[in-house]
């Protein structure tokens, strides 16, 4: 590959933060162009060229222009299946089709309360805005009935869609880091036995520390 | 193909009709089995077994269980290349790259506004629950700009991820069908002139016809 592939985005905005830590897993040269979300750089007509909903991240390669996070991180996959970890999005059908499987769980049922709780633990007091404490309840109810089932998926199987670490897994990093790390909640992860077993795992990956270590230098 | 797949859930419920539409679009033949979700029958263990978060759709093929109707469309799309629809979810690459994308699109954009205004505007009368006019007005204002996005989208290509008819447009349907023919807001569609044009196309194929057929005689 000689040119290397282009993202636009904070590593501070969680989906933007799901393809740095699929680029390197996968060992895929990037080049990171930052964009300024408080100067609203998302709404400017050059980057809804890009992503026309006006949100980060935005992605290019040789001929394709993408957006949504979980489908670049499967574009990549599939365009560098020889590179770094081979296994990331499976080798076979049926590892795919769990793998897809779990990445939607994530897309669908963990990440609605989890970027709730996010927003309203971890960024609302940084921006000085009042939290909502009903949401926060809810959320954090909908959150737990979830890890329930992660609980006990967990117990079954060392990773969400078998027994090696795939996108599925990749994918629930963001949301989860900050939960754990910039909020005090952090035990609604660690106080579930398999559920805090896979979180110290795949977060001590040395794809995600280099991409905590690029939130912490913004 | 000698067995056919298994599908669970009953037609009424956006998530199987999607799963539907999908099998009848690529002419595979499959097994329903109702799922009563008045009487609770989707958190009986059995079902959990097959769908851990107690919701409909689940579904069976040879040697897999699955849940999360997109992920059980892509399998089927990708375990049936050479069946019904062949184009369905691309057949080269950077198609299905762009039919990734706009079904992420779907599933974090459209269906979040989308499913809150079937259910408020279609469901809630039904089952005799107050409307919440806040909710709704919220989320037409969302799926209003969603929509503004998809007009533009459908001014440059016939259908969302290029010139064909794809997995990214059909799963639109379900939820697309309820505002459109259940409820007084259809012109949020039909008002757009390209999306009212995509909406009349993709809602006349056969395979949505008979799910929509499947859905009345319940
Ligand atoms: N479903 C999209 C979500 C993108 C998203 O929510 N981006 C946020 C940052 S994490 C953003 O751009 N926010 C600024 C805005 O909406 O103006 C994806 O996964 O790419
Ligand atoms: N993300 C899931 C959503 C499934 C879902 O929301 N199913 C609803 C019907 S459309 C359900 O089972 N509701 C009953 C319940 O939650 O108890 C999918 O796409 O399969």
């Amino acid at each position: 590959m000689a040119t290397p592939v282009k993202l636009y985005g904070p590593p501070l905005s969680t989906a933007v933060s799901r393809v740095l830590a699929c680029l390197l897993e996968k060992d895929v040269q990037f080049q990171l162009t930052p964009i300024n979300l408080s100067k609203g750089e998302q709404k400017k007509p050059e980057f809804l060229k890009m992503q026309p909903f006006g949100q980060v991240p935005a992605f290019e390669d040789e001929n394709i222009s993408l957006f949504e996070s979980r489908a670049i991180c499967r574009y990549i996959c599939e365009k560098y299946p020889e590179k770094g970890n081979k296994g990331l999005y499976g080798t076979n059908p049926l590892a795919k089709a769990s793998i897809d499987q779990w990445l939607e769980a994530e897309g669908q049922t963990f990440n609605p309360p989890s970027s709730v709780l996010v927003f309203q633990l971890a960024f609302a007091p940084l921006m000085k805005l009042k939290q909502d404490e009903t949401l926060i309840r809810q959320n954090e109810a909908k959150l737990s009935k979830v890890l329930d089932v992660y609980e006990k998926r967990l117990g079954e199987s060392r990773f969400l869609a078998g027994d090696e670490f795939s996108l599925a897994d990749l994918s629930h990093l963001p949301n989860a880091h900050y939960l754990v790390t910039a909020t005090h909640r952090g035990e609604i992860f660690t106080s579930r036995k398999n559920v805090g077993r896979w979180w110290d795992e795949i977060s001590s990956r040395d794809s995600w520390k280099k991409v905590a270590d690029m939130q912490k230098s913004v």
